[in-house]
């Protein structure tokens, strides 16, 4: 599909356009979502919602799109459990490609989940001395204070 | 660590009253922010995000609470990328046990992320017939009807 596109059109602009029509299930001025046509697990419902502009990651999103996609996100939440009978509902969001990032416009999943339905993302889990999370605390504080 | 608790008390309420001062990365009225004590992958910066008012989930949450929560996210990823030197960030959001909710207060994972680290969110995936994505779809889209 994307490899059919010149290089400088973005998948999911086109798609905020008009296309994926059939399957979009809520939009705004600010946001459109449609489902995923690769859902995760065996329950319908897998969907994508994304900012009607152009922004690659959710550091770059204007705070107006990430507003209004969270408030899109909590309203859809309701409307796929109904749907899909799920038990539990992951919001999954990816930026950059080490991250799973396939499309370069940011995008929430909101994914619909059973009891042992053999999705995993809670693994690889390591227990690190307090020290080091003390020290990587700190170090993010002055981090955050350099961007004043 | 939860089982020492009484059952009516919520260990994510406790840390924004004070609890993980050491471990704290950032904090407004709305919102706070800690270090993941069990941190997924070999980076350092997993932080959990968190509103200050107790919700389970994020369809329960406030609207002025989600907003500020999202914008927190986007304020840390900088700061966590920097402190980490990921090469990706996950944004992870867990709304039930069967999704992988062990604390039943609404929290938001930032993971750092590295190429070929191990965690794999992205297993699973399907590929439905377009007629059973445009049917799931309408449902949603009636689902959201109702809620109005």
């Amino acid at each position: 599909m994307v490899k059919f596109m010149a290089k400088d059109e973005c998948l999911f602009c086109e798609f905020t356009k008009g296309g994926r029509k059939l399957w979009s299930v809520y939009e705004n001025k600010y946001v459109f979502a449609f489902l995923d046509i690769n859902p995760a697990g065996k329950l319908r419902g897998h969907t994508l919602v994304l900012p009607k502009k152009h922004f690659e990651t959710i550091d770059e999103c204007d705070d107006a799109y990430l507003k209004e996609l969270i408030l899109a996100i909590k309203r859809l939440i309701p409307a796929i459990r109904a749907v899909s009978g799920a038990e539990g509902i992951n919001v999954l969001q990816n930026n950059g490609k080490a991250a799973g990032q396939l499309v370069k416009h940011v995008h929430f999943h909101i994914i619909p989940r059973m009891h042992k339905d053999g999705i995993r993302f809670d693994e690889n889990r390591r227990q690190p001395k307090p020290m080091e999370l003390a020290e990587t605390a700190e170090s993010i504080r002055e981090e955050l204070k350099n961007q004043k």
